[in-house]
């Protein structure tokens, strides 16, 4: 974003200003992945950034409490300095509200491109007004649905150019089968898990250490480290797996959905990862998350959740879903996207009794579908308004003097090249569309 | 919008839900409005929902500021009560605090759509979350810079298809120079144009009977009211003005206006209109309101207002500007706009062993460009699929069974005229593209 001159005038604490070249940037990306999300029947959803406060309560753990943006009463009711609403603090309880209140159609397929607000500490990369993206599907048990959504996501990363992303795959059962094979006692199976989940940060020895920690027997956290870890994980892990009927069934979730997707130009992105964990609890079959070079942590991620909707206050629907960390993902193509300039054409005013003329021409070239602006400064200058034309990143600038009044023509500058050709003036709209065109 | 089962899973009091087709037509209106700002030169702005206070505070007068939502400050200091950041309540102040905190071009065209919150009353066609839709050209005199903000909101109008919308026209110039004309006492000016403002609503009796009441000679508000509400007030207010300065210059600005529109489509519908006043004390120039049938009060307004920026602590700078009520627009064209299907083709899986080369069918066929969703549910009957097909809109169903699989084709059901065809599997997806580009 842009750099304001001063503190009175920034935006809140972790909010920002998206001055037009980044609202471009932004808006394309969000329309690229509307459209994929559509292309596989995912259909729009729109929820108030404002909810009743009572829908957010109790849905987030003590810690993401304390993250909600509450607002306070009004009127007379202000003083009680209490509140009674609260913004938006993701995408998914508000879905479940909306699965309980609506007559929908079943399985419901539904993405929403949205801001949500975290009163988290502003950081590098972190704020507290951000734009979440989430594709569901709530409803259906198939294994279709969970393919249909890992799809969607990589075909979201592979048309917004996100260079070398990968879609690392797992399942809970899996970890679960993984768990038994590796007999770890059954009271210290979430502890496990938590620390196999930071393999992809700390080194082998440091997990391992954090394992024996949590009392799991040392040559036991020694071997799942080392078979977690190996170039041949995905062999170790598949031979261990066969031995419980938890992991069976993980590793016939995993295969059928990479059956699913083969041959598919996402596929070979898409990779069995046994060391997956996924911090958050509610996930209940395959699990993913996608990674790209250069930016740490993941940038989209998901899995199937039987049992939250309804813990969301929803119904008891079997749901899979993802979502794309937009704002983690947009650094990474940004720089790809060309910015367009403010307007196709730059009309001239060359003086006073020549500015409704002016005027006219910037709207028949408008009708031509073209974007234009009229120069709308004091300057009668040339040099000064083709400097406006160029910074307003104009492609072609229209000149009308009395000479060109004289001869029924304008003047249409290349301000690429310099050029310059003179048009009869009822057909420069149709010469500058299709010079646009090419 | 849809109708919410229970109270329980309603949205906010005064916040709206909106389902897969109301998005459709919402988006679909919102593009249209970028594309003819854009046209004419307006570059997007985002600022965030979020607001420190002292942004919005005395900004907005008594009424306007009991009707902000504040936000509670967070951990320790919630228990204070006390408020440190707001909700939006208009995208003017945010434009100014953006004007001056940013290097930005000069004149600076920028228009942003996004919601604003207001704690009012919710009603009819009232709500407490809505979007607004602005555009204002910031640093710029030019009479130009009027008439492009007027054809880009008559231009809206006309692009959406709003049926008979007409653009009233005035100026307050010519309002100035209207109470000079009449003799109207200083110190009743703005009384006398607040009563003015209801003549299109109020019989022009009750007009007068105010006017009087407020200290107004009773033959002078005869006079102004008959003069203003007769078949030929125009003529009327033009003789009346050219005895005042400020009304000749008032009157030198609308014809100016309407010159350089002439001759647009947009024009016709563009009309001089004495009695408009529009409320609001900022402006400095030329007002305009956008009326249409079905609609009662404004669909769009603006004006110029020279010294607003610099009251809402931006740089002093000339600005003029529009704002189109695009949730009062909405129900007027809502009606025309088509709510395309969730999907083109939908998908049918007949048996489990076919699960998967059903799902392939449908990444396929989403290759080449074209929605589609491929069953989810546990039926294996025909029946029961298609009626999913036709529920989900689909104009196209694709049925793969055994007897197709062994022929290497696919069936191809237009849900329309139930007509069937049998295509070879590999030419579906282009067979189908063309059959929808039709």
């Amino acid at each position: 974003m842009a750099e304001s001159k001063s503190k009175q005038f920034q935006p809140a604490s972790g909010t920002r200003d998206f001055l037009a070249d980044q609202v471009q940037v932004r808006q394309a990306a969000f329309a690229t992945i509307r459209w994929v999300f559509e292309r596989h029947g995912f259909e729009p959803l729109d929820t108030p950034a404002l909810e009743r406060l009572e829908v957010l309560t109790g849905k987030y753990g003590e810690e993401g409490e304390r993250l909600i943006f509450k607002i306070l009463k009004r009127g007379e009711q202000e003083a009680t300095g209490e509140a009674d609403l609260a913004l938006r603090y993701d995408l998914t309880v508000p879905l479940a509200r909306v699965a309980a209140g609506y007559q929908l159609p079943s399985p419901y397929k539904r993405y929403q491109i949205a801001p949500v607000w975290r009163a988290d500490r502003p950081g590098k990369g972190r704020f507290r007004e951000f734009v979440q993206c989430d594709l569901d599907t709530v409803g259906s048990s198939s294994p279709l649905a969970d393919a249909e959504v890992v799809l969607a996501v990589a075909g979201v990363l592979r048309e917004l150019g996100v260079p070398d992303a990968r879609v690392l795959l797992n399942s809970r059962k899996a970890l679960a089968g993984l768990l038994e094979a590796y007999e770890v006692p059954a009271d210290l199976g979430a502890g496990v898990l938590v620390s196999l989940d930071k393999l992809d940060k700390l080194e082998p020895g440091a997990v391992a250490a954090e394992l024996t920690g949590r009392g799991l027997d040392a040559a036991v956290a020694a071997r799942l480290v080392e078979d977690l870890t190996a170039a041949d994980a995905e062999e170790r892990m598949r031979a261990a797996l066969k031995g419980s009927e938890q992991g069976r069934d993980g590793l016939g979730e995993i295969d059928r959905l990479l059956s699913l997707v083969e041959g598919e130009p996402e596929a070979t992105g898409i990779v069995f990862t046994p060391r997956l964990v996924r911090g958050l609890d509610y996930y209940t079959g395959v699990i993913f998350e996608a990674v790209a070079p250069g930016m740490p942590g993941s940038i989209a991620s998901g899995g199937r959740y039987d049992h939250l909707i309804a813990a969301l206050g929803g119904p008891d629907s079997p749901a899979v879903g993802g979502s794309l960390g937009v704002e983690r993902i947009l650094p990474l193509v940004a720089a790809t996207a060309a910015t367009p300039g403010r307007v196709d054409v730059a009309v001239t005013v060359m003086g006073e009794d020549l500015a409704a003329a002016s005027f006219r021409l910037a709207t028949a070239v408008r009708r031509a579908g073209v974007s234009a602006g009229v120069y709308l400064g004091a300057s009668g200058k040339l040099g000064r308004q083709l400097k406006w034309a160029s910074e307003q990143g104009a492609r072609f600038a229209l000149l009308y003097g009395a000479a060109e009044r004289d001869l029924g023509q304008v003047t249409v500058r290349d301000m690429v090249s310099g050029e310059q050709t003179s048009v009869p003036i009822a057909e420069a709209p149709e010469v500058l569309a299709r010079r646009l065109a090419r």
